[in-house]
């Protein structure tokens, strides 16, 4: 995992916590195949994600339709159940504008 | 770490992407000094990190203007610039706007 390559703001975010059940119960396999997934999406920006105590992984989107029409993708709605009902003890989902970026290398 | 009680949107949510240096070079004190530091300041809401290969920090605050202000904390400057020069590789900031937010628990 790398920092992602978006581009200049304004794009959307959206940022996804959550708590782990105990057991893979399928989840690595369904979590890859999601991100290879995402990265086919229209106005798929980038993802970022990392996992310890908490997971925090941040998609980015071109706009927050882009971001509303991967949550409707068939295979993904799928996810997300079995994400609510086996896999997450507890999550939230924060959609959000990126309104200003600056890292090591600049803006970007 | 658990996932931040944030009220409702909107609210400013700073996302911090980094790839660490090797070695602990003081980091991990600094780290939780830092932690404890940011629940202090003004229109601070929460926070959500963890690190595996890369680390995603998420704090949130009540504005913008609350976020830039915890950026100039003197302490802080100084996190900053020693992040900057010894523990990260690379990093990312991103500043947000934070518009809808759902969960397990509902929205939050």
């Amino acid at each position: 995992m790398s920092i992602a390559r978006t581009p200049q703001p304004p794009y959307t975010a959206v940022i996804f916590t959550s708590l782990r059940t105990d057991g893979d119960n399928g989840y690595d396999v369904m979590s890859e195949r999601m991100n290879r997934l995402a990265a086919e999406q229209p106005g798929f920006l980038g993802i970022e994600s990392a996992r310890d105590s908490l997971g925090v992984t941040v998609s980015y989107w071109s706009s927050d339709e882009a971001a509303a029409a991967w949550k409707q993708v068939s295979e993904h709605v799928i996810a997300q159940e079995r994400g609510r009902s086996v896999w997450y003890a507890d999550y939230q989902v924060r959609v959000a504008t990126v309104t200003r970026s600056y890292g090591a290398t600049g803006s970007r």
